[in-house]
């Protein structure tokens, strides 16, 4: 049995592959070309930022994390200069080489995005804290320029964290309008990882819905992401999002993000009555305007009291605690998909105490951040003890990773980072 | 905790559905419509044929099995009109019932569809065997009514059917151009089901690049689905999808459906080398066109051989296997989806012995057809013995289902079997 990654093959892929983007743009409408049509929407992978931060939100997701298993700091690098060069393909609606030039070789690219458009494609990349510091150890001398804010997440109130669904050391992020779009590439981005990393947890997701002025739907039937930073306010997006001068280098331009898959009890949240899934939130269902208001976007006015002199957003409501008033106005950008991964054995905590399959749905929360101690843990400490929501919804998993800056065609994704050490 | 579908919710929940629609027309752009925009094309639910059969693919699908736990035929007749006025709804892009009207109830319609356009949903309803005959037992009275043709699965070389993602009395397929809408057809699907049925497996699958000419790809890069009953051409539905007089009046214009759960050995498959990839399916990877030929509609040539003598299309491979000329002319109108359920750990059957992370991802095979007789089975029994594809499949779940013939307006799928009962 062959391995296309084993002997070489990767750089020798990337060497087929650029030859025939060459081909490929100089016969025109040649049958030989490596790649999918060019058609339909395409996000640059190159830039200040990386795509997928900033990028509106397409409507389907494919979070990946990746456990490092070399030992060798130049084939991490070497990872990540693949990585690049196989995300700037994608990202053009292309293959990330050879689908079918040589019948004694593998094909490097799997070939099922083959006839797909660019699906505005974006591959966002990023480095948790054990590939600085694992158990420890300092396993690639990388340590030393492990950025302040990439903490060790702490154990919130209520975490369920499941070990093979949590951490990682490297992770992306993909994004498209199309699901085979999005699964093909996370693929092969595990493929050129052969020998190197392997996956550690995946999660899709998908969002409906999203526009311009358009807040998407989660599975509890509540908009989400009604208060987030705008995309379209560089500074807003400066000050809450975008990594400045703080955190070396190689961070500039970059952000935190936090990923968690988090299981929501759907048949318990169901069963709710109307009234007090909309105090749970703080919300009106329909409109998601706050309590008493009208329109979504209209202020909070926490300090309003209703006829009995309770407020008229509870104290422990979702959208009191996640309001940037009671935070010392922190924000972070959210960027949230539904999940859904089938149905599983549940043993119920209360009453009626039944056992059986439940959808073992929820939301896959993903938020970008300029510092996560002044972000989602900030933010997220005080929703973990006090958020209502909390009697339907388990974190199970996920991690913090530090998605270094964009960088520009020729370099790679952390390559300040891996320069510097 | 209340249960809106235990005290006679569900019939209570339709009236007020019925008259919140009737009310929405009365009142144009009124705010208190129950229901999801009402633009984007849609599929009629009722007609002489269930739709999701003969409609063409939508890119997403929802599988979903159910067990019923009650043993009372006429509560199942009662889910199967609450299903049936349900799917009508969801099929115009409406909720099933109130989303908003009355805080002190929970709504009937969990409501993360509310802003969704109907989506082209369709919602293909299925007996199991089980429904009919369980443990030799005639559960509900219905054993004499089993159609002949619902034979029990035999069982296939290679099988890996796990139990809990195998079988179910009652089946649905939800089929859509948006996975929030398929998810939430089905999650209320088991909602309405509360107490009479619940959810035994469900699989999520997405297909992309179907049209009128092109036919999608799987996981395994090559098109899936080129030999099929074509749904334009009537006379060949009839041959060999729809059921005539032969199923009882219940099934006439019906159809038998298996849907299967096959994973794919992904990172085996990518190390196989293209030659070998084609000659294992008999078909070239880009094209489609059978090995030797240019073009993928053009017909197989199974008597040519190469400059060796031997054939081209080699005696196991899997498009000789599957092709009508080698079983007596039987075909299935294939509507397949590819899968994708995470990454779980595997321990490799052969060398190089690896144990690790997989990613667990196939094909959700789904086939329809007049008869399984002499539609899968006959096909796919000599395929599980001798297809070269099997080195790189497993089939673990899944089912045979009988769809009744579809219903009009007032009547309720499968009210045929329960009225004749």
């Amino acid at each position: 049995m062959s391995d296309p990654t084993k002997d070489g093959g990767t750089r020798r892929a990337f060497l087929t592959g650029a030859a025939g983007i060459a081909g490929a743009v100089g016969v025109a409408g040649s049958a030989t070309a490596l790649d999918r049509q060019e058609t339909g929407p395409a996000v640059p992978f190159f830039g200040p930022h990386q795509a997928g931060i900033a990028t509106p939100m397409q409507p389907h997701c494919y979070f990946a994390a990746f456990d490092l298993t070399t030992d060798k700091k130049e084939e991490i690098a070497a990872l990540l200069r693949a990585w690049t060069e196989a995300s700037a393909k994608l990202a053009r609606g292309q293959a990330i080489g050879d689908l079918d030039r040589d019948p004694a070789a593998p094909p490097v690219d799997s070939g099922e995005a083959r006839d797909l458009s660019p699906a505005r494609l974006t591959l966002t990349f990023g480095f948790g804290a054990s590939l600085f510091t694992k158990d420890g150890v300092d396993r690639y001398g990388l340590a030393k320029h492990r950025p302040e804010a990439l903490v060790d997440l702490p154990r919130f109130v209520g975490d369920q964290l499941v070990p093979e669904r949590t951490g990682g050391d490297l992770s992306v992020q993909a994004c498209g309008d199309d699901p085979q779009a999005v699964f093909h590439a996370v693929r092969q981005l595990g493929r050129l990882a052969d020998g190197v990393a392997k996956l550690r947890w995946v999660q899709s997701g998908f969002v409906s819905g999203y526009g311009p002025k358009t807040t998407p739907r989660n599975l509890m039937g509540f908009k989400d992401g009604t208060i987030t930073v705008p995309i379209s306010d560089p500074s807003a997006m400066e000050r809450f999002v975008w990594v400045g001068d703080e955190g070396g280098g190689w961070m500039r331009g970059g952000a935190y993000v936090v990923a968690r898959p988090i299981r929501i009890a759907l048949e318990h949240w169901d069963r709710m009555k109307l009234g007090f899934q909309e105090q749970t939130m703080g919300r009106h269902k329909t409109s998601g305007a706050p309590i008493g208001g009208k329109s979504e976007f209209e202020p909070l006015d926490l300090a309003a009291n209703d006829t009995d002199g309770n407020p008229l957003i509870a104290e422990n409501a979702h959208a009191r605690l996640a309001a940037p008033e009671t935070n010392d106005g922190a924000q972070v950008l959210r960027r949230s998909y539904s999940y859904d991964n089938g149905v599983s054995f549940v043993a119920e905590r209360w009453p009626p105490w039944r056992q059986g399959m439940e959808i073992d749905a929820g939301l896959l929360f993903v938020c970008y951040q300029r510092d996560p101690r002044t972000g989602f843990i900030k933010i997220f400490d005080r929703m973990s003890k006090f958020d209502m929501m909390n009697q339907f919804v388990t974190h199970i998993g996920g991690g913090l990773f530090a998605c270094p800056g964009g960088v520009s065609n020729g370099r790679y994704i952390g390559q300040g980072l891996f320069e510097a050490a």
